[in-house]
């Protein structure tokens, strides 16, 4: 059965505090909502989200003569469905598309009301935690005061553990997949070297691109190719690509027909890997947005519960009462296995009920939206247990 | 005592022809040799450099009233020098630029006799083959018929493995470090991102650039941020940078002084490693010819010696007769250590005298560059070995 979802849309007029101690003045979340919120409402799992997705979390759309769109499938629709690893016939699952993103909610592209144009550079910068507060006054709005699970990967997994410190009581279980309590200094310098692409542009007009017309596609095109370089690993990347040459133009993508002579040039495509990545780069520039891309990877820089405890990581999660499952991937050299570890040390050092897993996948940072048994069987029988103790939550047996 | 350098250049009237088939008409070699010559000529060590060196291996400049020019000292002078490492009392080194880089040799920023105009882009695309090529027509007129070694890292790596295959019986001894038989599909990756950073910049101008008076600064700066990232280990980034924030306008290095809270923003420099690697950016955008960067990129790119041989490596090496050290660095991602062993493996497989170390050193690829003293002991041992091996040769008793 397809899942047909529904993008909504929720309006608040209320100014929202950020933890810049800036304000934004009213503003919009988009989301979607699957399965159904039962009785007592103890079976709500938020999904958060990573740097380029949205509230579009499972299922395709739908257009007005009712056929399914072409691409429209959600993030992590592999994961999340009627009978997939997070079963909707069982969970009512929210995706939220995050303050300052570029796919529906309030963001830069959007109309500032006090200056009647664009954000644009004006956007205030948000954090992990500002998402979580304004993710937290959307439930309050579904009226749902305590989720059953929160789960997210990547930066979608920082919010999950902030969650945890942010409302305690409002999380019984977080899933934080292949993410980190906070960035390296590496991590911080391709963002730096992305953001460095996009502001330099000469069309990026400090912001202003929308008053002009353009969009600084040159810079999100790099942007984007070192992102992707990063979600891969070395080995997929080999076993994939290798050192082959691109195709002759007009020649299929059988291998056989590969080029073996090479070409001797500087700025023509001459391995398989640069035609991917030009690829990548022309399609993400096609609709990502600019300021959106600065917001984003600043929220990924800033996000640190263990700062206002001078690095104590143990200290920042002690107000954590969630129980928690963290996955991590072998290969994934962006969230590498020990930052998922530093956190498992700490809930343990907290006497937190904590479950770790460590799949050795090929696949690098992006393991975490593919498909690996492994990988979803563990996110399926921890969802289990999650429902047998809501079984026991309504039965009073716990 | 002071080594003083002195630039030499060698002209070349006879066309060159190229790999890839075309010819450069007529160039010049920069050159700088260190110590004497001896009598059997047996003492010469050709050393080879990377993407971002030169001919300018060890000492320093000196104006024409003797005294010593300020940050002149030459990329290697750590390891070669008199009574260094590699000792220049005992050998005589050589150091060359390559052709196509901008510090010397004949390169895209001058005049092309075709044209009477810079070649630009029209400088023909060279390999490390044609290098060896052109390094060899060097020693021919220095009077050089075998190399006591030849010793470089990184891409020096690749240029003195590939003179063991193109002239066997001119080399003794190949010293190849922190290298590796070709570049990943990562390490392409890199590249390109540089290159598109550079191309797209609307001040390359195609390459012609010069004619408009300009410099595509801004791609030079991403790709030598993206470079710097690629050169140093997560490990001593964390150690030098870490999560730092930079210092506050007007307040010292000293970390006392270090600002303590966020500044909220998504373009001004926020952590110290932005500003390390802007600062780097900058200072290369200053100095180094976008022209160069490419054809170097695509020197690394294009270097296989499996190529021919379908990929085997053992059979490429199998025309190698020089002995050889590998020295390889633990954390080194760039060219790590596996690639190196690659290389020991196919010589050993070919039965050839090879030794190889694997130095457990925290700073990444730069590391080749760097004192270690477990590193510079190994080479220094090596040298060793080569002069006794030189004192056998001149008595009669090899």
């Amino acid at each position: 059965m397809t899942l047909i979802a529904q993008p909504l849309s929720m309006h608040f007029a209320k100014p929202l505090l950020l933890q810049s101690g800036k304000t934004i003045r009213a503003y919009s979340l988009s989301y979607e909502t699957y399965g159904k919120l039962n009785a007592e409402k103890s079976n709500a799992v938020l999904v958060c989200h990573a740097l380029n997705a949205s509230h579009h979390v499972a299922g395709v759309y739908a257009n007005e003569s009712g056929a399914v769109e072409d691409k429209s499938t959600g993030w992590w629709d592999n994961m999340i469905g009627p009978g997939k690893t997070l079963d909707t016939n069982h969970f009512f699952v929210i995706g939220v598309n995050n303050l300052g993103s570029c796919f529906g909610s309030t963001g830069p592209m959007h109309i500032n009301p006090d200056s009647e144009k664009e954000y644009g550079p004006d956007f205030p910068v948000v954090t992990v935690e500002d998402w979580v507060n304004s993710q937290a006054l959307l439930l309050d709005q579904l009226g749902i005061s305590q989720l059953a699970a929160v789960i997210g990967g990547s930066l979608g997994g920082m919010q999950a553990l902030s969650w945890t410190l942010q409302y305690p009581n409002r999380v019984r279980h977080a899933l934080i997949i292949a993410s980190a309590p906070n960035l390296t200094a590496e991590n911080i310098a391709f963002n730096e070297v992305a953001r460095r692409a996009i502001v330099t542009d000469p069309e990026f007009h400090a912001g202003r691109f929308y008053d002009h017309g353009v969009v600084p596609k040159r810079g999100l095109r790099i942007a984007r190719m070192i992102g992707h370089i990063t979600y891969l690993s070395d080995d997929v990347m080999n076993a994939k690509f290798g050192r082959q040459l691109k195709n002759a133009l007009g020649l299929g993508d059988d291998k056989k027909t590969l080029r073996a002579e090479y070409q001797y040039t500087t700025q023509e495509v001459e391995f398989q890997i640069e035609s991917y990545l030009r690829y990548q780069g022309d399609k993400f520039a096609e609709y990502f947005d600019a300021n959106t891309y600065l917001l984003i990877t600043r929220a990924l820089d800033y996000f640190d519960p263990a700062r206002k405890f001078a690095g104590d990581l143990k200290q920042a999660l002690s107000h954590a009462v969630a129980k928690f499952l963290l996955v991590s991937f072998t290969t994934d050299w962006r969230f590498a296995p020990n930052r998922s570890r530093e956190i498992v040390k700490a809930l343990l050092d907290n006497h937190r009920d904590v479950s770790y897993a460590e799949i050795d996948a090929p696949h690098g940072h992006d393991a975490f939206l593919l498909d690996d048994t492994r990988y979803l069987g563990i996110v399926h029988s921890y969802f289990d247990k999650i429902l047998l103790e809501n079984k026991n939550l309504e039965t009073g047996n716990e």
